[in-house]
């Protein structure tokens, strides 16, 4: 089942040619949630060939206008090809005004059901719950207040062994699958063990953006199997970015090699760097597992046992 | 001196692959005024090598997303790019709700003086003038109120016939220029006529999108060199143009006719039509002077004598 994230904006405040602001689409078993929803978002799912209609959660960090600008027009667009659907939307206690206030102007009355809720600027409040995964808020660092989302999966079932398959009836799969042992109606009793296998561990993902370099983070997002840091700057601008609470690479890396995270994926680049090779050469050294976000690309999620630092 | 229209976004309010939502980009002697301001414009500009900053107005139709999404981005970037220059607004009465309570989520304090006036929802109101054009109003029939704008060069000055320079001192020209005959010092008159030719007739440019078809616009916009009219619908589907307070691309064209204007160009065309020819089509019968407004393409406004209907 999939647990993906596909970034459509990797850019910071200033819009530079070909990065869009911060946006991020997430395919947890299917269901598609959106994280942050800077200008020109709907731009780009419309690249990426998304159906509106199919996105059931929207997550908004902050109110700076990279992240959540684009909400109105997404919002407008979906009441206009007849959604009909509800719609969750989770960020800052601003977030409403912002919305009622242009619903009112536009005097547009949406067709579905919007349903807006707080995102408190705290760690481990749970926003989120479906049969697939529970988001909880993390606590940035930033000018403004500003809210993480961590994406955990929930555990799975037992994976039937496929040549014990024949040995098991349809009406007692569910039961093995969630740990059972087989009870046959001649009496035998099979233990579970030899019929399944572990499930896959659940799969994680942690959104942490904009922020400063903030180590009590740590502890909340210890061991998740991918890390998106914003990595504003290189080391070079540390001080600029001290000064605005964004991250440098490096300080995205210590941050990701110190939780012991899977894998790293850096973004919200300034448009200073018309190449953002450089914030990776500045990652790579702290944490080898660093990656770039790249507009439009899709990451998989994938189970990561996180290594014991010695 | 230039007198021009670039078409930013020439889409309706569902966004449509390749077309932008309304916004125009006047240059009129150097100085650049936007009208309306859909999600994306700061991208378009970017995309046409404009500078932000030397915007000096922004004129919004109405309220609805498609013409005004994009201002508060375009707001934050020049507030980023380090802009100083007053920036001066005009648009609907919620609109400056609708600024204020987004700086105020955002925590933003505008470096620049950001002066917003409400354009009125009637005919012929002055909004704006400077050494080079009138900007008024023009009251548009759609769902909310709505409101176009009139930019009507000032008169130019007499021109200077070439072969009679040299009999005209420099400290002269200018009031020869203004239609002042010309006094030697030895006493001889020279009258105005022998030394220069009538001044190029001043030149006009009509926006007017959102709205029905509006008659009652005629006597407003009668003569202008340029109109841009929204065509949103071909006449297939005139009950919802009619319905959705829009015009056909027919009835766009008997505006034109009827107010005799020099040159008639379309735009705000309807997501369905992946090709707007077929607006073009249904306009040429009526108003053969007539153009699709294509994204990024500049149309000089040149001066146009009315020719009277028979």
């Amino acid at each position: 089942m999939r647990f993906e994230v596909t970034t459509l904006g990797t850019g910071a405040a200033l819009p530079a040619r070909g990065r869009f602001p911060s946006a991020q689409l997430l395919n947890i078993h299917e269901r598609l949630h959106l994280v942050d929803c800077g200008e020109g978002t709907q731009e780009r799912l419309r690249q990426a060939e998304v159906n509106f209609n199919r996105i059931g959660t929207v997550f908004i960090s902050h109110m700076h206008g990279d992240h959540y600008l684009g909400l109105m027009g997404l919002l407008s667009t979906m009441h206009l090809n007849g959604r009909l659907d509800e719609l969750l939307v989770y960020g800052p206690p601003e977030l409403r005004e912002v919305i009622d206030v242009q619903l009112r102007a536009s005097r547009t009355f949406l067709r579905f059901p919007l349903r807006i809720h707080v995102a408190p600027h705290e760690n481990g409040t749970k926003l989120f719950e479906d049969p697939y995964v529970q988001v909880s808020t993390l606590r940035l660092d930033h000018r403004i207040p500003t809210t993480g989302f961590l994406f955990r999966e929930k555990p799975h079932q037992r994976r039937l062994r496929q040549e014990r398959l024949v040995d098991i009836p349809h009406y007692a799969r569910n039961a093995v699958k969630c740990g059972e042992d087989l009870h046959l109606p001649d009496g035998t009793v099979v233990a579970n063990e030899e019929l399944t296998f572990d499930p896959l561990p659940p799969r994680s993902y942690a959104y942490c953006s904009d922020t400063a370099y903030a180590p009590e983070l740590l502890d909340h997002i210890r061991g998740v199997d991918l890390l998106y840091h914003e990595a504003t700057f290189t080391e070079a601008m540390a001080g600029r970015a001290s000064e605005t609470r964004h991250s440098t690479a490096k300080q995205a890396a210590m941050i990701a090699r110190d939780a012991v995270v899977g894998r790293l994926l850096l973004g919200h680049f300034s448009s200073r760097y018309k190449n953002s090779t450089v914030l990776l050469e500045e990652a790579l050294p702290i944490f080898p597992r660093t990656q770039l976000s790249n507009e439009g690309e899709t990451f998989r999620i994938e189970p990561h046992i996180p290594v014991q630092r010695t």
